[in-house]
This record gives C-alpha cells, sequence and structure tokens, in this order.
C-alpha cells in the first residue's frame, strides 16, 4: 500500500491571494465604473531589456540550425553564466569560484529544493512575517520549526538571540514582504552566531538590485566567514524581469563543510551537485543565453533603467505616506512599501477600506505571519501613471482620517 | 548544529560517462588519425523543428514590449499548453482533464520531485537494468529499495509477482536502456497489481514517439483502472528535440487518492499541486510556446520526421546486427538497440574491442545495473552518415570474430 507524505496534512492553506482576488472581483462587479489600481503582487510590469530579447532571439535561431542545435547542457549551468556571475559578484567586491555558483529554473525553485541537502533533525528557524515558501517547504519535511519577531521596535529586522537554538536560518535582505534591510554590522552578527553554532545561514538575496546605498550587502559573502555557514540564492526574477523567463542562482561555497548525524563530514557543495544532477537537467540554454546578457555591460545598464522606474514609484509612494505621517518601512532598498495600518485598524480591514474607498489594492501584512498583523504592503512594480494615481487616491483619501 | 541528510552518504557516485570520456580521450590522444563514431550518449542531434523556432520567436519578442510581457505564469503551466496536451492524448484514445496534466522542465525533474509527494516508508520496486534516476531520487530519502529482473528470458520486461510486496513501482516503457516496450496485455497484469496492492505506479512515458506500432500503449492511462493507481511522467526532450529546452509534464489523475500512515485519504493530484505551487515557480512562457507549437497538427508532422530519421537509423542498425547474427532488443520502438555482446564479452571488455578495434562508442549495459552485464546499448541519435560508417565498421570488424 503506497503512503503519502503524512506532513503535508500539517500544511496550512494559504487563502491569502485567492481571498483577495474574490473581493476585488465582488467590488469590481458592483462598481463598474470604478478603475480599480493593484498594488498587491510582487510581479514585474517592465518587458524584458532589449540586449535580454535579443541575445534570446539569437539563441532560438541556433537552436533551430544543425550545426549550433544544443542538446543537454551542465544541470548546473553553462560556464559562460557561470563567468558572467563571477564577474557581477567581483563588481561588489565577492569572490567566487565558477562551481560554486548553480545555475536554476529560480529561487523559488532552489529554495524549496535545497531542504534536500539537509536532515530533517534540524530545527529550522524563520522570521515572521515572511516569504510563506520557507515555512512550507519545511513543514512538507516535518521539521521543527521556530520563529523570530520582526516588529517595528527591530525595524522588522530580527537579530540573533544567543538563547534560542537553531540549525538552518531563513534570511531574506532586503525582505519581502517589509522591504527591511540587514546592514553589514547585522550580518556580522548573524555570521558569528551561525559559525558557533555550526548552523547553516539560507540568505534569500533575490533583491539585491534594489540596494542603492553601497555600504548595505547585496550578498552575504561581502561578510567575512560567510562562505563557512551561508548559501544564497539569488534570482533574476526582480534583477531583470525574469519572473515569467525563469532563471535563477545559488552559491554554495567550497568551504561549507557540515556533518551528518553520524558524524561524517560533507561537503553542501558536492551534496548540491548531486542533488541536481540526479533531479534538475539544467535551465534552457535560450534562457541562460538571455540570463548572461543582463550581466552584460548593456544588461546591467538596461536592467537599473527598469529598477530605477520601480524606485520612482517606490519613491512616490514614500512620499505620499509622509504626507500623510504614515509610518513605514522599506521602499529605499526595495520595491515593497510595508506600511503601519492606520487608526489601528487591522490588515484585513485596511484592504476593505482601501478597496471600498479608494479602489487601490494592496496586500494584508497578516497574510505573512502573525506579526504581520496591522501592516499592509504595497509593491511599487505598477505603471508610473498608476502609481501616482493610486497615491493621489489614498492621500485624499486618508489625510482627514 | 545543522545536519546534512546523511543518506547521501548511500549514494553510489556513477562514473559510467566519466569512464568512458577517459578512455575514449586516451584513445584519441594515441590515434590521432581515427575518426571516432559516437552512438553512446542518449541525446538528441536534430536541431528543432521550424514552426517551434517560430513559435518561441514570437515569444521572446512578445516579452520585450510592454503590452505583450508575461511575468509569473500558473506553476502548473499555461492553459494553451493543457489544451494542446489534452487534444494530444485523444489522438490515441486517452481523455485527460486540463488540471490533471502539470508542465515541468523536464522528466528528470519531475521524476525525482515526485518522491516528495511519498511517505519515506514505501518499498520501492525498480527495474534493473534501469535509467539510474530512480534509484538515486529514492536513495536520498532513505527507502527501501527492491529490484525486478530484466533479463532476455522476460525481454527485459519484467512482470509483477505476487510474492513480492511493493508500494511505489517505476515502469519505463519503451525502456531505457533496453528499447523493450511493454504491450496492452502486460500493463493490464501491471494495474492490476498496482490496483490489488494499493500500489502506485510512475510511468515513464519519455519515449512513448517512438513507438510505431498502434497496438502498443503510448501512455499508461490506455489502460482500464490506470487512472487510480498511475502517475505518468512525458518529456518533449525525445518526443521533439527539447534536451537542451527543457519542458516536459506529469499526468497525475483526479483518481488517484492514497491515505498517510495515518489513515488520512489524501488526492496525490492535490498534493502535487501543492508540492509545485510550493517549491516550482512554472516553465518559462517561451518555452511553453515553443512546447505548445510541438503539438500543433504542423509541430506533430516536423517532430515525427526528426523522430523517422533516427528510426531510420535504428534500422540501419538492427540490420547490421541481424547479418551479424548478434541478438538484441529495442530499436523497433525505440531509439536505443541493446545487443548482447558477442562472444560472452563483459560489457566493458565489448566496449574497449569496439573502441580500440571500430573506433565506435557505445554504453556498457553494465553500467545501467548489474543485469545490465553482457549487454550494451547503442543509440540511433546520430547522423545518418555516422551510423551507416559505424555499422559497416561494426559488420566488417565483428563478422569473423
Amino acid at each position: 500500500m503506497a503512503l503519502v507524505n503524512e506532513n503535508y496534512c500539517n500544511l496550512k492553506e494559504s487563502y491569502l491571494f485567492a481571498d483577495i482576488a474574490k473581493k476585488v472581483s465582488a467590488y469590481a462587479k458592483e462598481h463598474p465604473e470604478k478603475k480599480i489600481i493593484r498594488l498587491g503582487i510582487g510581479d514585474v510590469t517592465r518587458p524584458l531589456a532589449a540586449c535580454v530579447v535579443k541575445a534570446m532571439e539569437k539563441a532560438v535561431a541556433e537552436m533551430g540550425v544543425q550545426d549550433t542545435f544544443r542538446g543537454y547542457g551542465p544541470e548546473q549551468g553553462y560556464g559562460f553564466l557561470h563567468d558572467a556571475i563571477v564577474k557581477y559578484y567581483a563588481s561588489f567586491g565577492v569572490a567566487l569560484e565558477s562551481n560554486e555558483i548553480f545555475i536554476s529554473d529560480g529561487a523559488k525553485s532552489d529554495c524549496g529544493n535545497i531542504t534536500d541537502i539537509f536532515s530533517n533533525a534540524n530545527t529550522i528557524l524563520i522570521p515572521d512575517p515572511v516569504y510563506p515558501v520557507y515555512l512550507d517547504t519545511n513543514v512538507m519535511c516535518g521539521r521543527k520549526i521556530i520563529y523570530m519577531e520582526g516588529k517595528p521596535e527591530n525595524n522588522f529586522l530580527p537579530m540573533p538571540d544567543e538563547n534560542v537554538h537553531a540549525d538552518v536560518i531563513y534570511l531574506c535582505s532586503p525582505n519581502n514582504p517589509t522591504g527591511a534591510v540587514y546592514t553589514k554590522e547585522q550580518l556580522e552578527k548573524w555570521v558569528a552566531y551561525a559559525l558557533k553554532n555550526d548552523a547553516v545561514i539560507l540568505y534569500d538575496a533575490a533583491y539585491e538590485a534594489f540596494v542603492v546605498d553601497p555600504a548595505i550587502p547585496r550578498s552575504i559573502f561581502t561578510v567575512e566567514g560567510a562562505k563557512k555557514c551561508a548559501i544564497e540564492l539569488c534570482s533574476l526574477s526582480k534583477t531583470a524581469g525574469f519572473t515569467g523567463t525563469r532563471c535563477g542562482y545559488t552559491v554554495v561555497p567550497q568551504a561549507l563543510v557540515r556533518k551528518t548525524a553520524a558524524g561524517q563530514e560533507m561537503s553542501l557543495n558536492k551534496m548540491w551537485l548531486r542533488r541536481q544532477t540526479t533531479k534538475f537537467n539544467g535551465v534552457p540554454y535560450i534562457i541562460q543565453r538571455g540570463a548572461e546578457a543582463v550581466f552584460s555591460e548593456e544588461g546591467i545598464a538596461q536592467c537599473r533603467a527598469n529598477i530605477a522606474y520601480y524606485q520612482e514609484n517606490a519613491r512616490i509612494m514614500m512620499a505620499g505616506f509622509d504626507k500623510l505621517g504614515i509610518k513605514y518601512f522599506g521602499g529605499v532598498h526595495s520595491p515593497y512599501i510595508w506600511l503601519q495600518c492606520p487608526q489601528g485598524m487591522t490588515s484585513w480591514e485596511f484592504f476593505d477600506y482601501l478597496l471600498e474607498n479608494m479602489a487601490v489594492v494592496g496586500t494584508p501584512g497578516a497574510g505573512f505571519g502573525t506579526m504581520g498583523e496591522g501592516y499592509f504592503r504595497l509593491t511599487a512594480f505598477g505603471s508610473r501613471e498608476n502609481t501616482i494615481e493610486a497615491m493621489d487616491r489614498i492621500v485624499a483619501g486618508l489625510k482627514n482620517l
């Protein structure tokens, strides 16, 4: 009798985006005359950079011709893309070896799959509020999960607590959903904690391209010692608008070694290579050529222009909330504005208020964890026109609240 | 202290293709004048069909324009591709619902990831010889693995044994590496065994497009009752030359229900949906448009022309071995020829003999499991010219052996 994985019974169904969609569609039906502006979902809207399109067009054509056709590529990605990423990391002072970089179809996949190489006996430390994938992928393995609280007092940036025992730690900076970013000094404390406790940090750097201050780390490997205690997950989704194009990468340093329960020392780099060569067959050649173009001089400039567009949206949003005197986090090094709901409203009360009075859609913070209650996420990924109009409505609607 | 997954210590490193490469490169160095012909690796060589290239070119262009740009797509794939696959299955008499089809980056990924939804308490039944991924992905979970023997007496098609207890069963037809195909009557026996024992069959149909006899099942779902006991994994790698383009699909029927150890009934379709929405973010839009074109009338005709090319290679190879009186399996409904090594040679002895005397490279059967010893795999994926030349050399070289 085939038995199924019983841990799946412990997963909580998230109805967050389904509930939002339901409410929005009901509102639209009742108010067909209203133009609803959606600043809820963390998906990009700007088209791919011209040089990326050109590189992929060339690669598609190559696949149609006998002499340039490519079959199976290396599971961990082509050398040309490794080289491009090594150069990219060097530009902010991080030296990587090619074989420390694993190309994948995105940070979400790697974030889920990386659990494979760890024992289920580990205690997992997860921030609250949080990107739900960290939690769910560990519930699927039946692991012990503990939380660290993000709150206004710590600027939604929880710090290590010597009294808490954790084996695997998830950090995300710039953070989804709060937009908060760790400073180098703060990351040094996390690395010190991990080294002292032989823990491993899974560092989600998916939003690194939004960091504007060169003093703020774009990689955990800017911190000394991090290569002995951290894995970094990154993605082109937000860097280059690849949410529907799918390419990411994970850095597993050669220096990262941990033991089995029986005490055998294992290289995590070799384990991940074994995982990927066994359960993955690489990213499409066409997509890898597009990704290579992202890291070219031209590509960096073109992608940066798109990010600047979103950053200007964020500035417009921040200016509105500043005018209203509403407290918020994020927005500077992040496409997310994480604001305190006015008048002590709950997340869902504010959601309804915003929808019904201003026809603007955002995401209730409570959807990201208990500590998100009373907070609300808006994204800067909309068009300029919609962002301006939404903020005009919000400022007008809330100023006399 | 972060502990790593100790089951990884039980994985055997496979040096098969590395050892082959080493021997070939040593031979090439010693004999720079010889033209080595490689018929070893199961990778396609024909370029993508013209209509697939055209569809992807269009999709790439769409991604560069504001109005047609696409961000996140559904994790389980776009409706347009589901519809195309529903129609494709209908063409050989299988009725599927859209939500039973999950688009992925390939059968290897799904084959590895599908283990997630099963309990580690299951006993896994695997054929020998076998595609190594079935074995390794289950070793990674620490599962009990038992084997069923493929041998000349059963035409390398092991059948169910009522005395063997198995919970999850891997079947691959047309088979890699042996090229053997199950008849409908044989699959009916497997389905009956699975239904009787509440087992689940993981049916790898990656080579279905090579089936030439309409009486041979191209899907396990042509067998009545299979939707209550089977998951089918399929891929465009061999159907449409997508080994470097990466798209596959997995069919998890709505009727497939199994229990947890605690007795809770679970829909495997819902579990796989949860797995994929949590740990996967969909296949690139560009690639899905290419895959859609594969299933168009034009695409089916163009892809079939490529397959016919490989099938003609297989016929040339079979004619050579017929002339030599060498016994082989496969070749008819498969790009693989699985031959008995002449003169009682071991797989590696024959490998060396073929390389040193005829400068032809194949794959020693022993690399696919104990039962592969004394056998040898050649593939029909080479060019016509090389296939003819290799067979001329083999026939000339072996006829007086």
